[in-house]
């Protein structure tokens, strides 16, 4: 539809979608930096959609029973910003429009989850959104069938661009949607053919439409810039058994006369000339920044449109139990359940008794068969890799469309939608996600496990077959650099537990922490219980601490983590028979450690003596630990991998490589 | 097809696939570790595959005009293993075959290029075959229009699994090979409707077909046991305008009475009594690893079937002009062109003296303007971000289908196919690949990125925006440990050049290796020639080096890198005015640096001198200089990242993170 039919045919969504594209226009050219292009071309499908479809209520951002609005396509950040403001959203003023990309604003480049209430998920790197999106529909779907649709009954709605649909990202969540078949799921495309680099079909001729069938979506079309025929599609997708897939066709930069339907107006401000001849053709007469007060009346009415239903739904919540009402209210807030400790002190109690020699990632599974009953909670699952990671127990009933109330789920072949969908889940809130791969596969879910530590996601990634451990698969499967990278991504905990004592107490931080994502590095192979003296206190929490004390005086400091415990300790044996005082101090997570206070972190690394770290990986992050700490003299050294590993049995490629307690007492025996 | 029929109607067919199969199952058994399902179960395909349509010569795996082959599902390597001992490979006997994934083994767990010439790419992460494929598809469409097709005239197969389509990057793959209509890529999906997991439909009801079909390829099926219906698809795939897929429905394990078309026969051994019922289904009677004459000779028919064509090729290829056939041979074997050096040096030279005041990403720009013309081998690209990441230059044309000649390649908005790709170009040969996208989205190409480091592909990743510097996009845009991944990764060169001699010098040392592949982080912001005296040397392959001498006696050194040695610069002169005297070490490649013998590393860094490094990214890599080497004291210190970035103006965010002269300056008189 094109503007004069519009502004005639439809004169009040006219000036509804035109208050977006005003700001969106100002906005960008005021930080002459951003994105208007976007939200000028989607401005009517978000207009239809605030007004007649979303439930929400803009007083109330966190209604729990809220629709979810994701904009996948976060470059175009002024269109949620401009929703927000003109619906009277209380963080997003003029002001911060006006400050839009600037320092401290809220109104960030890309919309942050962490800056405003309103903004479900940060999004930014494209295919994102849409995937958590995925997990937001997952959520919900398990909730509603815990609680019952009186308290949980929304929709997700997200609207992405070509760059989502292009991304490898796009295609692991709509697959898993369409399996899952997520009726509760809209995805509107902004079909405008355009990307950084021109024209869509110059990089891709994917017809979409076909493709979103194939996974199993309804699919559905539109005007993307004709009011009634967006409303009969966002209709239509009411109906929907399966997750709904709308090609909205839209124009880039819509009423731009020099730069519309171009890639110009993808990612630059249009500059004053253009903007003011744009809003000529806009018959919008006023200055920038400025909404006229019947424009804003009437996005305020929308913005509360969905008071009424929050007031019924608030009725409805006080109608059920109190103990239901706490304990949804704690599940939501993501607090943490009161019978995890008591679970925890227990299988470490336990344990340390049994002694049992097996594989972290057996005694994962064990925890897991602790916790899960005690932390409602949890959503499991894997990448296809149930058998290996053990990340599923008894009592969790499988999450698919035949049993909503399963709390396990078959995630296939998708680490990168995994992660993303466990970021969603988190994000909806109600659940604690964790989920499963070989953890050289982090580099497939790198991209969402990065948002899982920006956004304060505590999803929990239950990474199997740590190190070259592994074996016969060889290099391509051996993680060497990846506890490192896990270690340099910021807000990331990375445990590497020796033990099965180790094992409980990591998943115990994980679990109760609400704001940092945990990487759990579990070993293919067995491992003997070190821990057999029972403490209620999680010496995991501490980071690093004496496993072994030295006898006598004190020579050399070993440090190690997961299965190169057993070994230092062996190494430790040869020391002290030779009467070299040897300390062995446990790392299972350096970043906790790191967070302890000076005092403590001298007490387990005393200066005078020699320190070696031992890991089967490399020794990028170790280097602080054996660096002496401003002016301390410390001989130190460092025994692990110095490249990628090797396809052969285990035992093997330890003794390849060199990680080997005569080795590490060698070590020891040359820095002395 | 069932057996009965099989043996029945195509006997010499069915000793051939059975040979395989019975492969398969004994050296898994030996290893005791393995995954027999698979070549069980696409033995028949696999077989019709080498006899009637892959032009190759079992003796000259090198020959550049060979089909390439790529066994995407890579934990099914016995199959290639089988297939290539029957054919008569040089280096894989049959004792390699009871050697299968013991140390040293040539046949290890999955297919490593580097360590047989047979084995055209390293597969085993999930859909990095098929993927890598794409790329080896369009260095043969470049190859073929330039050099024409006498000389180059071949395809690509590909075996891919659930497994391989279920992952995100063959959606990346398979979009951009659609685009650019690669019709000499052919697509075997062994469809199987097994994954680890159990059924396929546990994850995933994509109808495959459908999804290929929408992204522009020709789709075939077949029964994939019925060898004349597997002939018939590899015979209409030939006549394809686009790529093909050929749907060949499979049965994984097939034959064996018990675990055939189950999960259990996927990735373990079948034990000793399974393979003994399995065999006589086969009326397979022969001991374990025994292959009868009649057999093993009609196999190495089957593997000497191409020399009559390779020796045709040799004679066409004898009589072009010697110095093309010098061009083409040096292009193959991934030797430097010889323009190379001089080309750098007058850039550098040009440079030095017109001083510009520039992005590195410009810089990169403008050398390659430079490379371009005198490397006729270089294919460049960028994720759709070209006129950010400056990839392209004037004398490269677009390649797409209508101009194969073109070095330059639209990727779209795939960072992981994109670098698949680049792996593939470079593993074909004749083609020096490079690619551009933001440093941040390192994370959304790492699982490509980790197999070039693997496989020694020299590919260049072309990363600009490398940090805060890019300023308002915020966080999700803005690196702070990708340097740490990067540099943490074995064999991957990591460039953070300061500024555009720096630029000249990285690109030269990542385009005259041939085993390691490069990042070359670049700046959005512009920064000044520092290097404004020339030299022939290039000062970037030291890794690290004095760009500024302390003035009187040395008492600190700041260590810095790409945009912050200009920072570091400005804090020496406040040092210097405070007769502090400072040297400046310009960092460009740590890897390179740490390669240096120990007397150029101390000479640059000497003892006694209080350093500190400067950054705007994580510490975690600069420990080690910060570290005393054995027993040397050393005050040191760090000014760069501590997390993630923010939205706002690059300036006002270096202040706000304190990467600044004067804190530099404190820094280091709080150390002294």
């Amino acid at each position: 539809m094109d503007i004069a039919t519009l502004r005639e045919q439809h004169p009040d969504h006219w000036k509804l979608a035109s208050a977006i594209r005003a700001l969106a226009m100002d906005a960008v050219q005021a930080a002459n930096s951003g994105h208007p292009g976007m939200p000028m071309g989607m401005a009517d499908v978000a207009t239809v959609l605030f007004q007649k479809h979303l439930k929400f209520d803009a007083k109330a951002p966190k209604w729990m029973d809220r629709d979810r609005f994701v904009l996948s396509a976060g470059h175009g950040s002024m269109l949620i910003y401009a929703l927000l403001y003109l619906c009277g959203d209380a963080q997003v003023t003029l002001d911060q429009i006006k400050k839009f990309r600037q320092k401290g604003a809220l109104t960030a480049g890309h919309p942050e989850n962490f800056l405003l209430d309103a903004v479900e998920t940060t999004t930014g790197p494209l295919g994102q959104g849409i995937s958590t999106a995925v997990g937001m529909a997952i959520a919900e779907e398990s909730l509603r069938a815990r609680f019952g649709k009186k308290i949980f009954d929304h929709k997700t709605y997200v609207i992405a661009g070509d760059g989502c649909l292009m991304e490898g990202i796009s295609h692991e969540a709509i697959g898993l949607a369409g399996m899952q078949k997520l009726k509760n799921l809209v995805v509107l495309w902004d079909n405008n053919n355009i990307t950084i680099d021109g024209r869509v079909d110059k990089a891709c001729i994917t017809d979409q439409r076909m493709r979103f069938k194939a996974a199993g979506w309804k699919v559905l079309h539109c005007d993307g810039h004709d009011p009634e025929d967006i409303d009969r599609a966002l209709t239509e997708a009411q109906k929907s058994n399966a997750p709904v897939f709308i090609d909205c066709k839209t124009i880039i930069g819509f009423g731009s006369p020099n730069k519309a339907d171009t890639y110009s107006v993808h990612g630059s401000p249009l500059g004053d000339a253009e903007i003011d001849a744009t809003k000529k053709i806009y018959g919008w007469d006023h200055g920038a920044f400025e909404i006229p007060a019947d424009v804003k009346s009437t996005w305020e009415a929308i913005g509360a449109r969905g008071a009424a239903e929050r007031g019924e739904w608030e009725e409805r919540f006080g109608a059920i139990s109190a103990t239901k009402q706490a304990e949804i209210t704690r599940m939501m807030d993501g607090g943490v359940s009161k019978k995890l400790a008591g679970a925890i002190r227990k299988f470490k109690k336990d344990n340390s008794e049994a002694a049992p020699k097996v594989a972290t990632r057996k005694a994962s599974e064990m925890v897991l068969g602790a916790i899960n009953p005690a932390v409602p909670e949890t959503i499991g699952g894997s990448a296809d890799l149930t058998g290996s990671n053990l990340t599923k127990t008894a009592d969790l009933g499988v999450f698919d469309p035949e049993n909503r109330k399963g709390r396990y789920v078959h995630y296939g072949i998708r680490e990168h939608g995994m992660a993303a969908a466990m970021n969603g889940l988190w994000l909806h809130g109600g659940v604690r996600p964790y989920g499963g791969t070989f953890f050289c596969f982090t580099d497939y879910a790198r991209g969402a496990m990065r948002l899982s530590a920006l956004m304060k996601v505590p999803a929990v990634y239950v990474m199997t077959h740590d190190s070259i451990g592994l074996g016969e698969d060889g290099p391509t499967h051996q993680p060497v650099e990846h506890l490192a990278i896990c270690r340099a991504t910021p807000n990331t905990w990375t445990f590497r537990p020796a033990d099965v004592i180790e094992t409980a107490e990591a998943w115990e931080m994980a679990l109760t922490t609400e704001e940092t994502p945990s990487v759990i590095a579990l070993s293919r192979q067995n491992l003997p219980t070190l821990r057999t003296k029972h403490t209620n206190q999680n010496m995991v929490s501490k980071g690093a601490y004496v496993i072994e004390e030295a006898e006598g005086k004190r020579q050399a400091i070993l440090m190690a983590t997961g299965s190169e415990v057993e070994i230092a300790l062996k190494a430790r044996e040869i020391l002290q028979a030779q009467a070299i005082g040897t300390r062995v101090v446990s790392v299972p997570c350096m970043e906790l450690f790191d967070a302890q206070d000076e005092t403590y972190r001298r007490r387990i690394l005393p200066a005078g003596a020699v320190r070696v770290a031992v890991e089967a990986a490399i020794r990028q992050p170790w280097d602080k630990y054996l660096l002496g700490e401003r002016g301390r003299e410390t001989k130190a050294g460092f025994v692990g991998m110095e490249g990628f590993g090797s396809s052969a049995p285990a035992p093997e490629l330890y003794e390849k490589f060199g990680i080997t307690p005569e080795a590490i007492a060698e070590k020891v025996k040359s820095l002395l």
